[in-house]
């Protein structure tokens, strides 16, 4: 079965490395797909349908579609605006089948994580309700890799090389000052899943290398532990390189960043300041005894197309490609996952889940891929994240040596609805 | 004329991504100079010389030599030992020819700033005064490229291209989510000289492009100028990204980064606390009112071999080698320079340099680089770093997808003379 119509591609959340190859598969793939007449962008996620701000992706310039493969964050413009269930937020559901019905636009492909697939499903609900036919497909995206239902998620394997990469470059820092800055605390994003600060723990390859110690929300933090294994590292190799993850907690709902209970005066009494990297370095500085540095690199890390891992970027492109072609045979309501078929060498394939599924999960570090003392990880973890990282991704570069990333001409479709008030 | 004898190389001060590449051209030059007969390298800068603790780079794996050229930091060692001058250190001075005496050493190649050329430079005047045959040769290294006598730096280009990299890409994620993360302030090193944070200016190829604020400690800084910028780019695109000097000052030796004088408390009656950029960043959430993000690279910026420039990491090369040749010819007691020969299309070559007018030196960047208003940059910027920012490196990648780098076995000279107290 394979409708006429418009299709419109949107991006929700936070940027990636690779959420704009997504987008390139969904457009590149919907432009030769004969069903789909035009190919529109929701400017800043499903904000765009509901303000009725769309672009049509016809008008851009084919290299600049193309570009999407090599630039980072979303190019389209994303938003955090969060749809509630269809009771609550039926306004706002409504409000998007009548834009979709005033510019004839029967596929919706929404990129992004679990809140975002929650929409699709519900939007999806509606329109059968309502009797527009609309065919709605889920792409994947999130550095956290938590969602649940794929095998992995694409943006992870670009963090996670990336950071990897910075934990062994600061960490060969930290090795030659030998007299000077032998303690660095890395942040890393990633909120209550680990993925991320664990794929820092692949460039630990012998005892020399950093990180040498990682620790992750999955396993609740402990001050007095943290200390004792920086003290042991010190004492052994004259420095230490400390990986942790941002949404570090004590395992009852205590976050260091947010100085909750225990962390907001230290186990030995100190009241912390600042964030996680901040406060550990407070304490390595004042427990251990030894300078110590930090290292947030903030929004930096997930937009490093510049150091992305090719197989990431290809799998990014590969489900926005895999969903358009799902959608033109009629398939609806499916979010499209990635499914490692073989570990070595490495072969994936895509798969399908329900949106439903999607919404509702989370996908944590499991106990196995971490060591028994809960501050590194184990060859499990090395397995399963080393073939994500493979490969790097070419990048254009202008006369003045910094890449160019894709800017859109944004050539806005012309408004039908009365505007929401 | 020509001695025979060993040589030795050391690094010193701060590591950069390319003082490797600077240790790989003394080395492999040095291994094909007839009148060298050993090539070994003191660990730890200078306190190796100090303690005797030497590694014979003969005796190295010549393809972890080679893998110099693409690995960050300093694979020799590095440290911040100060040697004063001739008379309160002269011990440190004396037991430095006593080791060369003992391992028959006569070429000193010394990789490093303006501190490192103050110590080569005076233990070459006591060599002379001892009648110890030594060739003493400077290589310039510094990040911060405020070394004076050179055109720039190597180590400069490299950290150079990767911050302004990191501007542009994180900039694009406070560009995506607008409704969120619009504002971010990203620290960058560099001490007193904004050097490094006037490169990230050169990313702002448009009002869209990020950073739209850059302030350097050459510039007097001002909380409420600072502000006032702010709140102007916020209003006229929605967002702002600013990027500052990690030596931010008001002129009269109050650093942001210190809170010391006004900005203990700022303008507006808060106390600040943290670095520069948190402290920022609290300013734009209280005074501009939008919520902020800050990145700061710490270390791993002048480690980003990653992302490095080729150009930079070619020149580094070529000081090492060049300066090796120079001794080689008798040449003693002068720093390696790069000179800008051509600026359209950038042709270099290497000159010489007293390592006094090193030593005393400091270059700032100069009023004309910076625009009026004094927060941004001007043509005259670009055109001088850009040459300086071209190509990439290209990085040897592990079975895990991330990338190797150098290690030496560090086979250590027999020790012969009798160990300091």
């Amino acid at each position: 079965m394979s409708m006429e119509g418009n299709a419109i591609v949107a991006q929700s959340g936070g940027p990636t490395a690779v959420i704009n190859a997504s987008a390139c598969g969904v457009i590149q793939e919907a432009m030769k797909t004969d069903a789909i007449t035009g190919v529109f962008a929701g400017h800043n996620g499903v904000l765009g349908v509901l303000n009725e701000d769309i672009f049509d992706l016809g008008q851009e310039d084919p290299d600049q579609i193309e570009l999407l493969k090599s630039s980072p964050s979303s190019a389209l413009g994303s938003c955090r605006y969060k749809l509630k269930d269809l009771q609550s937020s039926r306004a706002d559901y409504e409000r998007i089948l009548e834009v979709f019905r005033a510019h004839d636009i029967h596929y919706f492909f929404y990129i992004g994580g679990n809140d975002s697939m929650d929409t699709a499903q519900k939007l999806s609900q509606l329109a059968d309700e309502e009797d527009w036919p609309l065919i709605v497909m889920g792409v994947p995206k999130t550095i956290d890799n938590d969602l649940a239902g794929t095998d992995h998620c694409p943006g992870y394997g670009s963090v996670a090389k990336y950071n990897a990469t910075i934990a062994m470059e600061a960490g060969r820092d930290t090795e030659a000052l030998y007299t000077h800055d032998t303690a660095t605390v890395m942040e890393t994003m990633g909120r209550n899943a680990g993925w991320i600060a664990a794929a820092c723990g692949v460039a630990h390859r012998s005892p020399e290398d950093a990180p040498h110690l990682v620790y992750l929300p999955e396993i609740p933090f402990s001050i007095e532990r943290f200390v004792a294994d920086c003290k042991k590292v010190y004492n052994d190799i004259g420095r230490v390189f400390v990986v942790v993850g941002e949404g570090l907690n004590d395992g009852e709902g205590n976050y260091v960043a947010e100085q909750g209970g225990q962390f907001g005066k230290d186990a030995f009494g100190h009241t912390q300041l600042g964030g996680v990297a901040e406060t550990l370095r407070d304490v390595v500085q004042e427990e251990v005894g030894i300078k110590c540095r930090y290292i947030k690199m903030g929004t930096a890390q997930r937009n490093g197309i510049h150091f992305a891992s090719r197989t990431d970027r290809d799998e990014a492109y590969e489900v926005g490609r895999r969903a358009v072609q799902h959608a033109a045979e009629g398939t609806s309501g499916l979010m499209v996952t990635l499914e490692r078929k073989s570990a070595a060498p490495y072969q994936f394939d895509t798969g399908l889940v329900e949106l439903d599924l999607v919404a509702n999960g989370e996908k944590m570090v499991p106990r196995e891929f971490i060591n028994e003392a809960g501050n590194g990880i184990t060859q499990a973890m090395v397995d399963y994240v080393s073939p994500l990282m493979q490969g790097e991704v070419d990048i254009r570069i202008g006369d003045d040596g910094l890449p160019v990333y894709t800017r859109f001409a944004r050539h806005n479709l012309e408004k039908k609805c009365p505007a929401r008030e």
